[in-house]
């Protein structure tokens, strides 16, 4: 059977504990422009996206992921995604605002995704410069989500038709982690190994580097500077010059920009060897062990928690380093960046 | 007695063990331009600098600082730090290749220190874009050393007629480090407390902050991120934009951009609480410990190390969270920044 | 019958008259990577592509476009090409080097075009920031060619399954110029109405602004000013920041950063009107009449040149006004941008 | 007897015909901040600057330069100035809102001249990131003015203490243009030959291009455009990168980054060739004639505008080229930018 034809990532549903706290971070700090507001919801976009939103800020006891949305072809594709899934829910046009009639359903992996093509059109902000702020996102980019077999998710998602990007791998071929793909950019989806399923980010693309560091200072002048959680730096993988930052609720944003084409169908993989302390980050800096470990619980469509599994164990993968992902990185010989840090 | 008028930080000359790995690291990384070779000696400058070197790279057994030069306004200038000093000593036209008659002393501090005005003017590449690499560093911008009694330091520097541009004080004003500069920038020397007396850093400057990370994308495509010690980031203190590399002798590297104009005399001291995490990061980022425990050993004007002193001990002082200067960073209350770091 | 699926702009095939002004022009100002070199040959490519070449320069008597050529999805996708076109030609592969089995066309723009897909693969320099200059450019972003008859090129296009995501009309629905996609980016293929079929431009794509602003600058300093035709700028247009050399034999090169996703099916047509001073440069600034008139000549199969036709004129356009494409531009009421532009 | 000691360009007041419409410009486009308000005149100040203000507009009849300010050393050099000047007018404390006791006079080039130091304080913004919009302006730069006989303004200058950064001159080292400083850049004040005196522009810097850029972008968005006189570009002179916009009266205002260090008594002057056609436009773009030709009218001390001599001529000079300054661009011998230019 096919699979739905997915353009890309659309937008996510994040489960916020206090809406006001999460206003501040999302609209008054991000800058996302505010589409439509309800007294428990947000319905935000960046400045290059038309449609109705990108995220969805939903009041909730919990904070959890609410929702992955997939953007399909056209709305037959939607009826494709209905047939693909053994237990799609069909849901009305307007069960999220702005968005058309569309299919729900708690993936293999365990997480709720939904597949949709109908959406409200908005004005597309591109060229307002006077609304933009020196930290202007453009658009969505992608989620990353922790996964406990890799190897499944990977499958998962080349079934639907992701090209795989980047990876990275041991010399077994064992995958630590996969960057897949719709759109032309380096990815769609990103997968780490690590107990799951849990949502480890969701990404938010700038023109350029400049906006990415005008964030953090922002950040700083506000004495927010605790929500910076790692970089800004270069990725190796899919060379993205990245921020992480951690919203109120702990929810994790990425400010992302800089990848690559990849739309041609021989793009060529790019497989990142677990032991090259570069994959992570380019410049050889330790990483947090936060951003390993933390992650999001993720709902399943009836709203209740997901239940986590631990990692599944591949014969003879690195132990002993791993935690969640690929390991914690260990900066080459120079000794002072032996990672111990205060 | 009057002090010499300094202009600014001149030039430093570092002693290297292997003068080929510092050729790679300095010239064919950092793109400084090679005025003059001797088998022994390499005299660099930057890009924007008309003057025979900022930078002289000589070999010897022991890595170490050999010589912090200041200019001062003029030839009678130089006289009068003979006066100035008691252990002043003369030395000829020529003693330094590219450099006029000039005196050098051991300062009370326990630095080996050159006045100079006379230098041999080269060609300014201020406009030579065709030979700027996308790392182009455009002047060297300051020292920054480590002292045992920082009062003394700052009493020593204030009393060659530096100005205060910065501070990291508690609340009973005991300093725990100090900026000071005679050019109309944030400084021309910065004082750290800790065991010395040691060279912390030599700072060079970059128009813009892209030509920085250009640096850090250009070491990891060489595989030497671990040259890469701290940074990219922003300072609090200063509000500069910096990176920390370390050369294959471990001295310590800073490049540098956007602090801001501090010519005015009523310029206001920024005095920055010991307890603000932002002083060091203004992103609240960790402090990786080597950047506060070491630093390169200085020679006396005979050649000699000179050797260390332990910080003195001021009363109240922090302690507990003393390494060196002012006390590790602890990244605030956020659970993902608590500073352990893999 | 189906065209063929095109993916994107694939590489063209330039005629110089002095192929070593050529060499000094797109490798040593520009800094495109030589895959391979004859004699009478060059076969340049960027930072981020992975095939063997986006250019060839030919030596040849006469200043000309030898071809552009457009990748396609498969090699069946050629095959496709070659039932499409009546007159379509098989060429083996290798009669471009590095490039297979390809199907040629004069197609009915009179526009000499390939349609391939086998390519030789290469190593991508994504990350070798260590060979990357200031200016480094990363990939061919597109073709802007002139027509006689802009709505039958338009027809065309779309024909060919290309997505139009601007145009310049006026209040009748005229069109003065349109851009067409098939990769997920503002334009494969831009028409512009003018006497043809002619090459307007071919343009490369940076990561960021400020490596064309380097650009400006390398020329600056190599005397070589003079080959900056227009810019840098913004396009209202496509939101790209631009700017337009003209290399040796005044064939011009167009470099461009920073357009937008279109990837989506009811990704927004952008009409703006020929009215609008911001079309052409969002800041209001007067075109230079050679950017108009300007082009260069095309080959047909056989290497001869094609004769050009007068635009089409069509009812009720703006007359008086019209040199070639959408009108001279009229900087608005401020007299100091008055008349002195075309 | 000796001049004062100037420290720098200090404030300027312009006399702007439409309150209203100045502070669009100049607060919510240029992003100013607001010291102090009053009903007819605004207190602006820039993100680094501490004292009151840098710019006071002031509503009037007739669009106008007020006055020019510079900052002296310290309030005994108020008194040097009132001694150096022979009709010189102290005015108490407040005559200006923020300024304490100064001295005015009309220059011996005709424009109205203040110096002063007492200053009321401010908050510096320097890491107010939080309010800095993507164009930041960091601080006022330089003045320039358009002088009849330049010979004699570069006399009174440098007799004033400035230093010569760089020259335009021709063969006979006939000056056509000069700038100077006493701030460790370029220039405190350029002089340009023509009728006079006029106010050419006031320059703010900022910290980055990108922030000029984004200036354009925000003109472009809210339809003003028109505003936008010249550039960006790159002058080749003082190699800062430029903006020249028009407010609303006319007056000319310029933002400015990247020039250099000028500290060293031996800073060569740079002496550019009139007939080189990088000196006003490195990048070898015309030059738009109003830029040549227009200019502020300047008030006397008592409020009326000074009259206008013509430009002295020189023997020998640079005919038939001449529009006030240093002659018409040509640029060079590509077709494509002949002859369009003034």
């Amino acid at each position: 059977m096919n699979p739905p034809d997915v353009l890309r990532a659309g937008y996510a549903e994040l489960v916020v504990t206090d809406l006001e706290a999460a206003r501040w971070f999302y609209v008054d700090v991000l800058g996302l422009i505010v589409t439509a507001e309800e007294p428990d919801a947000l319905y935000l976009r960046a400045f290059e996206e038309y449609l109705h939103h990108s995220l969805v800020l939903r009041r909730g006891p919990v904070a959890a992921l609410g929702r992955l949305a997939y953007r399909v072809r056209g709305q037959s594709e939607v009826d494709t995604a209905a047939r693909y899934f053994e237990d799609a829910r069909r849901v009305p046009a307007g069960t999220t605002r702005g968005i058309g009639e569309a299919v729900r359903v708690q993936d293999p992996l365990g997480f709720p995704i939904e597949f949709y093509y109908d959406a409200e059109h908005t004005e597309r902000f591109t060229q307002r410069y006077d609304l933009q702020p020196g930290n202007a996102i453009t658009r969505l980019d992608h989620f990353n989500v922790m996964v406990p077999d890799l190897e499944a998710a990977h499958a998962y998602y080349t079934g639907l038709g992701f090209g795989v990007s980047e990876t990275i791998e041991d010399e077994h071929e064992t995958l630590y982690a996969a960057w897949l793909h719709r759109k032309q950019t380096v990815h769609d989806i990103a997968l780490t190994s690590g107990e799951g399923p849990r949502l480890h980010h969701i990404a938010f693309a700038t023109a350029e580097r400049h906006q990415i560091l005008h964030l953090c200072d922002k950040l700083g002048a506000l004495r927010a500077e605790s929500s910076i959680e790692r970089g800004p730096g270069r990725h190796g993988v899919s060379n993205a010059f990245y921020l992480y930052l951690r919203d109120p609720d702990g929810h994790r944003i990425e400010i992302y920009t800089s990848d690559y084409y990849t739309g041609d169908p021989d793009n060529p993989t790019v497989r990142w060897s677990v032991d090259d302390n570069r994959r992570r980050d380019f410049w050889g800096h330790a990483v947090v062990p936060s951003w390993y470990t933390e992650a999001s619980t993720v709902l399943d469509l009836d709203g209740a928690p997901v239940p986590l599994a631990a990692p599944r164990v591949r014969e003879g993968e690195r132990t002993g380093v791993i935690v969640g992902a690929d390991g914690f990185g260990a900066a080459g010989d120079a000794g002072f960046k032996l990672g111990k840090q205060v």
